[in-house]
């Protein structure tokens, strides 16, 4: 049977992807040789990353405006620390925007190196929206946002217009909706949502913010060093940048992030009029704040649990669970995942209605 | 033709490695989804990760000792820092043995947490040998040092008895040789050697030797946060460390580290005694500190060259030139290398002196 992965990451990927990354462990570039036993220096890895890399900052729209990718390792939970020792001066202060558990878990290791204002906050509401009309200390090192919040299912529509660096969370919507990314100084997203599987984190970094707060970095956190080794500087994980790469490519030979938005916005659009027509069900986030990735929604009446969880089941549909701090459901609908697994969800979702 | 892989790392694996991770990526555990798309947090790679954090214990010995397996990300170079961060107090001091590259690696990023004491260093001979007879300062909160120094073909065969805790760097010797594992209170490992495809980090921790610094740790570099996080603090690299489990899955059908290390041992035998023998090269580490994982070793006419690299290259031979910084050539052979491969190497060499 057809399995329709809402999984909210690592998640969904193209078919494609497998398939090419499988045979690129068998015999890599019909070397004679798996892609996990070739040096990371050698030319046919090489050319990998760095294709990778130039891709991002193609689909991205930054070439020629003094950007590097970078894909480092770690998670975007190691960016959470990253950041602040590479912009946070020595008793400076940054300005961060609290929108849920990633944002607020960003908040915690800025803490660590210094003050940490924190300019807004919904944790009031279970972060069911995404504060706006707050400002911005003008004399803060760096302003850090969440573009998406995957567990809460909140997205940023708009960002703050800053004279400081502008520092973005994007692991959950990077490459899902066009946005003028040249606003930003650095943004980061873990791999495994839109960019590949688990293992590699995208870093796109301005790079004249760097090198100006008069800290000592630890070589492996410095995005100088990582920088001025071409994303090489200690052995990068192979698998998951060549998976990545083979992601990038289907995207750009689909026409791009304008022409995957349209596809996302189309779920979205399916899947939320279903929630907002269904007597059954209600959305988690407030109307103007929904995500496009990460549809989050409850029953209204809890006892029909049981009867809905065994129908998606049934359907093929599988990680529909809501994450434990919000309940019910949570659709994560990334890039990868076809309109055709939305009908399948919005048929059951009317199913129920007729049954019940 | 068939290839004999002498990469130094990524490197070769058992070819069932591969096999088995193709298909996991294709679908896996007969679920109808790719490995690459599951959550972490399924009950399909919660089993994955937990057999080999318990696989890793088992084979070095360490049952009940009071050891933790974590498999974190970032490289070895990432505990470079992790180390002192997690062991070195405030104010406190750590010494080092500095036996190669990646040993003064680790010697520079402890120097940004606090005094650093060198105790020995085998730097004015390029590092072709293990210094003997150092002192370790009995108030140093630890004992680093590096098992096996990839680039300069040397391996240390006796470890320090001390009462501090004692730290290794084993990224290119780990699971190749028996030794008293339990002697150690930190081993880390990079995977890209003898334990899988690059993008995972093993460390094995001493639990008791942890939380004693008072220091404030940022979350991600805190080995204690990563051991209550059972290794799944954050998003753990899933592809990464599923080729490891089945790498440690075939160590331990093949009869564990005993087993390997005698083939380790009949590889190493074979190519010294060839260096030893064949007038044409000579052997760059002095003997008594040789590695059995990479053989350095050098042309004593450097006018042979061409005609030797056209030879091992026709004998489908890669991977076997030399680091920049000791030159000629190094034959890196790690658990997955067979007899065999070692054997088409040597009668290049013979076939050589008969030609020339």
């Amino acid at each position: 049977m057809k399995k329709h992965n809402y999984s909210a990451g690592p998640c969904i990927l193209p078919q494609e992807v497998f398939e090419k990354s499988a045979q690129a462990i068998l015999n890599f570039n019909n070397s004679g040789l798996s892609l996990l036993e070739i040096s990371h220096r050698s030319d046919d890895f090489v050319a990998v990353i760095e294709e990778a890399r130039a891709l991002v900052i193609e689909l991205l729209g930054l070439e020629g405006k003094g950007y590097k990718a970078l894909f480092l390792s770690g998670g975007a939970s190691l960016e959470f620390l990253m950041i602040p020792y590479n912009l946070m001066k020595e008793n400076g202060k940054a300005a961060y925007l609290d929108t849920g558990t990633w944002a607020s878990g960003a908040i915690k290791e800025a803490k660590i190196f210094g003050e940490t204002v924190v300019v807004a906050s919904s944790k009031d509401k279970n972060y069911n929206y995404i504060p706006k009309g707050y400002s911005i200390p003008a004399d803060a090192d760096y302003f850090h946002c969440t573009s998406n919040n995957t567990i809460f299912g909140t997205q940023m529509k708009e960002f703050p217009s800053v004279d400081i660096p502008l520092v973005c969370d994007m692991s959950s919507d990077i490459f899902s909706r066009t946005l003028d990314f040249s606003k930003f100084d650095i943004i980061y997203a873990g791999a495994q949502k839109n960019m590949g599987p688990a293992g590699t984190t995208l870093v796109v970094i301005k790079e004249e913010v760097l090198g100006k707060t008069g800290r000592t970095i630890p070589s492996m956190l410095d995005y100088e060093k990582h920088i001025k080794a071409e994303s090489m500087y200690n052995t990068p994980p192979v698998f998951p940048i060549y998976a990545s790469l083979l992601t990038l490519q289907w995207l750009k030979k689909l026409g791009g992030i304008a022409a995957i938005e349209k596809l996302n916005n189309a779920k979205a659009a399916l899947l939320y009029a279903e929630i907002d027509r269904n007597p059954l069900f209600r959305g988690s986030a407030v109307a103007e704040d929904r995500s496009t990735m990460n549809v989050t929604f409850l029953l209204n009446n809890e006892a029909h649990t049981p009867i809905f969880d065994a129908m998606w089941a049934e359907a093929g549909i599988s990680g529909l669970s809501g994450h434990r701090s919000v309940g019910g459901y949570r659709a994560s609908m990334y890039n990868a995942l076809p309109l055709e697994s939305v009908q399948v969800l919005v048929d059951v979702m009317k199913a129920l209605e007729s049954k019940v």
